[in-house]
């Protein structure tokens, strides 16, 4: 992604390698501020995914499978060191994913930066793959809804459910987007509408709660990502998406998910069995660092949802968009 | 209500009249200060309506029904005064019916404090009929989800969707509630909670986009207020409502729309008809005075959305439970 420090634009990652550390971009500073924070050991990568210096499934996984490399650098056991940043969080596939592939490329004794350098690189290849097979389900002038971030941020580069509106805005199409704000957090509001302004593309932010009455007012195609996506096609995403899964069906929006096949768990049956994350109720009671609700009432606040299979238009993958009763072919 | 101001607990209601003046709980402060704010003229008051020190349909009638009191004993012009407490906010229907009938009463001669004392205690009476015909339907052990605040600070006192969870309450059934924080201004966090709090009833704070997720697991009834219903069934309530009623109906969970009959509008013949107040962006991208948005992205901001008919299971009125093709009934 183009970043601006002091004036500067310049080619970003979300997650990269440098001078033997793993930087980042501090997510939780965004959008008012633009910093990046490097560690040296794998604990300190892990420590980042569970504080949220670094999420969205993809990045997460490049985020673990450097932390691997840092182990393997460091001359750490591989094994516990894979136990600890998996641990990081719970939802995501891509963590587990990509934690067992470097300890499968440490154990064959391939070079741990190359490796990790190359899985990296195949998200945003993946990704710009999904702009490629997604662009063109949105047409000229179209109204596209999206949640949470699943932008440059959540995936190193490009983004997942950005990277199709990515693709249609470079060809030349209009797009203007809905960015629900995705409260506890606000990544949609705090990141996508970042991103987007970023790459000039129209985007107004909404809250939650707003989806439906846009929906109804015509939205042409809603595109969320995925943290892990189930064998029979059900996934989970950023909580939310499950409510505007089901608007969309009522109203008749098509509703795409954009995930990598990476993100597809096939030991993993259907929705039910994915563990879904509970964090902290402050996330939701405090704001900034001040209480918002009333003292002594206390709050849920689960992660994640998840969205049945037949809610889903489709899965727009870097093999292609699948129906929820084709993607068994990206197992093979 | 029960309020406790430096430790001393004393029923209080939402807006009152005392000593020539309009006062009110400023419900901007809550949950952190329960400050009383008075008015000794009909502008001011339309003032605080529209800066939302009052809100809430019913309260917003009671403030309305004061106002013109106040514009009657200063010898103001009436219809003038009329048009000012009017133009305050566009969406409740209370405001409208509370002023006409205001006019007519001080037209007739009546005393203008006995008359808006009247209007009020009249919201209070039917409150507590909408808490008799709705607690049968609030079973031991139900878990209850409401939106926004249409409780006690909304209607002068006891609430219209809170008015069922109370009675159920005081007949000795335990009770839980959803409350669904409401952005963007989180008056089912800040205001809902607080209430629910005082009373005793137990209750969790969610975030909007929450609400899908808990009603698959387990809700027993969705009870909402509204600000203005169609003559069709149709209504308007706070943003966010038209998606937990689409989510009730596809998981088949019961949803009520609690409201004395000031609020239906039979001249209003379709939810389409009515105006939807469009509020100032800083409401969703400024929190606590700061900025959390990216500079120069701009915020949707409608305060309503409408809910067809189709998916209300029963209007819980004063004159009892009314499916949407019996409301007419209460036209007469």
């Amino acid at each position: 992604m183009r970043t601006e420090t002091e004036g500067v634009a310049r080619e970003r990652r979300a997650v990269w390698f440098e001078d033997g550390r793993v930087w980042m971009i501090d997510q939780r500073l965004l959008p008012f501020e633009l910093a990046f924070v490097s560690f040296g050991g794998h604990a300190e990568v892990a420590e980042a995914i569970r504080d949220m210096v670094v999420r969205g499934a993809p990045s997460i996984g490049a985020a673990a499978a450097y932390a691997m490399c840092l182990a393997a650098l460091n001359g750490e056991d591989i094994r516990k060191a894979a136990g600890l940043v998996k641990s990081a969080r719970p939802t995501a596939y891509d963590l587990f994913y990509a934690v067992d592939w470097m300890v499968g490329r440490i154990g064959a004794g391939d070079d741990p930066v190359a490796a990790a350098d190359g899985y990296a690189q195949s998200i945003i290849d993946r990704c710009l793959a999904i702009g490629r097979h997604g662009g063109p389900l949105i047409k000229d002038g179209a109204k596209v809804m999206t949640h949470c971030n699943a932008g440059a941020l959540a995936t190193v580069d490009v983004g997942t459910a950005l990277a199709p509106i990515r693709q249609a805005h470079s060809a030349g199409k209009r797009v203007f987007v809905y960015v629900s704000e995705t409260r506890p957090r606000l990544q949609g509001m705090q990141l996508t509408a970042w991103e987007l302004k970023q790459e000039g593309i129209d985007c107004a932010i909404i809250v939650d709660g707003a989806s439906g009455h846009y929906m109804r007012e015509g939205v042409d195609l809603v595109i969320v990502g995925a943290d892990r996506i189930a064998a029979n096609g059900d996934f989970a995403n950023k909580i939310g998406t499950f409510e505007k899964a089901v608007l969309a069906k009522e109203l008749g929006v098509p509703f795409y998910v954009a995930a990598p096949v990476s993100t597809f768990d096939f030991d993993t049956g259907e929705g039910g069995d994915i563990t879904i994350e509970d964090r902290g109720e402050e996330e939701v009671t405090r704001l900034g660092g001040r209480p918002v609700a009333p003292e002594g009432v206390r709050a849920l606040n689960p992660s994640f949802d998840v969205t049945p299979a037949r809610y889903v238009t489709g899965f727009i993958t870097e093999r292609g968009v699948l129906r929820p009763d084709e993607i068994r072919k990206v197992a093979e």
